[in-house]
């Protein structure tokens, strides 16, 4: 078969379906790669620069967008986050499959301009339970609860620009990430992906044909 | 996530490819059914009706034509072979994976009829393999041997019909059967066939977020 190059993957979900540990899973069971973000906010206590974040300061994020080194980026409240362009495209070329964990609006920049990658959304298995989670961190006044559903009815719209969808079970991290990887290997089977095949096939039996045939 | 039907795969390949093999690894270890073929050629030795072949006399044959109990059929020769209908609905109805083994031309009838089917292409890593496995049956004379490999240079024009191509590496049935699997698995995970999910769940949130705010 034709060597490709690498996947790039997609994740994002609705906040409460257990993307962060899902995306664990795929790196440490799987030995995919996960981009790391660049950020402007400060680094929250036990972060390491390069691991969970590359903290920059506003002028050197600017910098990066400026010379186009992000492939995507965002503003939320007074930061920055983005998706650092040189780490997918070096993991792509060398044919890793690539993890970017982000947000619809991301994922949206990113099959814009990588139009091959494969987008996932993961969810909980309903509404109800997705809720039930949020609420159940205990840690979150109602309100934010609230906000976090109000977040998570807007982004329902998104799900259709999406590729497949996932479902995370409780207690089933497992399983999802061996779905995730399922994707994986069966769209490096899709046609669209083998384009050539059918033709060197073709071209291979007519050579063969012809020296048996003398 | 919504109970769908069962799917419903089509597996076809090029002659000399394995997919014999494949097939009863997907049904003897992931459980699947095979829809079994009818046909009007006589029975071969071993051969067992309702196992290897649903075995018809020519006129209960054109009768099941006539009452359009066969989603696909063809002659060959002088025997016809075709697809009972039945089996395959009861199997999609009971939500069962449902496996097709059959030539190119009836792969494109199916997909008429079934344009939810997934259509799977198997073929040899590559033209000098699949004629070296040919040719090392050793039971086939050069003619016949010629005969198969001008028959898969044909077949090689069907290839963009299919939704996948999967490679069948000598000596890795099983790898094979996996990345199956895998399809199949991803197949259901694809947005098309979960249309319903993201309006399922916005109204849940909408739901719940209406009863907490009382």
């Amino acid at each position: 078969m034709t060597k490709n190059k690498g996947n790039l993957v997609v994740i994002s979900g609705f906040s409460g379906a257990g993307k962060g540990t899902v995306v664990r899973e795929l790196v440490d069971r799987f030995g995919y790669s996960l981009s790391v973000s660049a950020t402007t906010r400060k680094p929250r206590e036990g972060e390491i620069d390069g691991v969970h974040y590359f903290f920059h300061s506003r002028e050197e994020f600017e910098d990066l967008i400026r010379e186009n080194g992000l492939i995507e980026y965002a503003r939320y409240v007074d930061n920055y986050y983005g998706t650092p362009r040189r780490f997918v495209e070096e993991g792509l070329e060398e044919g890793k499959t690539v993890i970017l964990e982000i947000e619809v609006q991301g994922a949206m920049a990113i099959r814009d301009q990588y139009p091959d990658a494969i987008l996932i959304f993961i969810t909980a298995p309903s509404a109800r339970e997705l809720a039930d989670r949020l609420a159940g961190r205990g840690t979150e006044s109602e309100e934010v609860v609230n906000r976090r559903l109000e977040r998570a009815f807007d982004e329902a719209d998104s799900i259709e620009a999406y590729d497949y969808i996932v479902c995370n079970e409780q207690g089933k991290v497992s399983d999802c990430a061996e779905t995730i990887r399922s994707i994986i290997l069966a769209e490096n089977c899709r046609l669209s992906r083998q384009a050539s095949l059918a033709r060197d096939m073709k071209k291979g039996f007519e050579e063969i044909l012809s020296s048996n045939r003398g």
